[in-house]
């Protein structure tokens, strides 16, 4: 490949990819209107252009279509969470009983997000004193299909109170892929530009966490 | 925050959004022209407006500009690429000893994410089954970085050949933040579409990777 120039990114489109990142949020609140199939792909599609330790590109992405096995992540969700709430005390646990913290039941598309560690691809480059480098290059292709969503006025949330082992039973994957990501998608029933557990009061942004520490 | 109506995203942004996907790259040439510390700041800004769990915001980012802690680094990385090296056989080890893995000596910045395991912040929501996802929310936080820098022009290279505890012992970080990745940024000296180690003949992108599994 010749070394041709890249398209040439103007402040217009600076502006609108800091609006995009501004205005990700993790969604939970969905309207329950179908996503086309061939946009879920497109996107997917995008994710997989992410970086990737040694260009191992591990990532795995499985859609969950199935009801039955949509009822056993939800399952999963409740059994987890409950025991999330039982370590909360006093006013902590009763906010925390009133978080919405997912739309399963409302996503009308339920991406899993997997990393397949036995992968030759890469030939392990990269991973020998940092293998969680893998689990590394899964998340920006999850962030990349966040963004992407986001673009098209779609919707992600990311759900983590899941017990992984659960996951690939569910799932059936093969065991030498790591759980990383549950991603709820779908169009938002509200749009905000402010994370919801800030709305909730549960945890504000911290400013002097953007500080450049100097070594 | 009330409910108002985000930004409108429309085709050319998508589009452009999609480029830029396209041609970030690891980029390990670097011209030696110094960037701007107000637009390393803006780019770290940003970055800090990456998903969380719980909205945790546990990276911490680290500019490295001493000299000797520099040479500490690239001598980290020297030896961690010595034992790499030594682990291949006959041609994938010519092929090693060949390749281009960072751009340590000619980037005019240096910057560690590190992720802090201890912070309050978030209280624990969404870690209990899950822990690495406060590692995860980090790797979002550099992948943001990433991008928003490509869109400015600029290169980021990540080298993950290296021995996490000596870094923080270089860096005199607290033992508690957790060495995600160290980062090269600067102006690249040449523009590709295609992964460096794919011209290399290391690893050539996968298709099939991009498929959706159904279950």
């Amino acid at each position: 490949m010749v070394n041709v120039p890249p398209p040439a990114f103007d402040d217009a489109f600076r502006h609108a990819l800091a609006d995009l990142v501004a205005w990700r949020r993790d969604v939970r609140r969905f309207r329950k209107s179908a996503v086309d199939r061939t946009l879920v792909e497109r996107l997917v599609e995008l994710a997989c252009l992410a970086p990737s330790v040694g260009n191992s590109q591990p990532w795995r992405f499985v859609t969950v279509d199935a009801p039955e096995r949509r009822q056993a992540i939800i399952e999963n969700f409740r059994t987890c969470n409950r025991d999330a709430l039982a370590a909360y005390d006093g006013e902590r646990a009763q906010l925390y009983a009133r978080l919405k913290l997912e739309g399963l039941e409302t996503a009308p598309v339920h991406i899993a997000a997997l990393c397949d560690e036995s992968t030759a691809q890469g030939h392990g480059l990269g991973q020998r004193t940092m293998p969680e480098t893998l689990r590394y290059s899964t998340v920006t292709a999850v962030h990349t299909l966040w963004l992407a969503a986001r673009a098209h006025g779609l919707g992600v949330g990311w759900v983590s109170i899941l017990d992984p082992a659960g996951i690939g039973r569910t799932l059936a994957t093969p065991p030498t892929w790591s759980f990383i990501a549950y991603l709820c998608l779908g169009w938002p029933e509200e749009n905000h530009l402010d994370p919801e557990l800030q709305r909730a009061g549960w945890q504000n942004r911290v400013d002097g966490n953007g500080r450049l520490i100097q070594r």
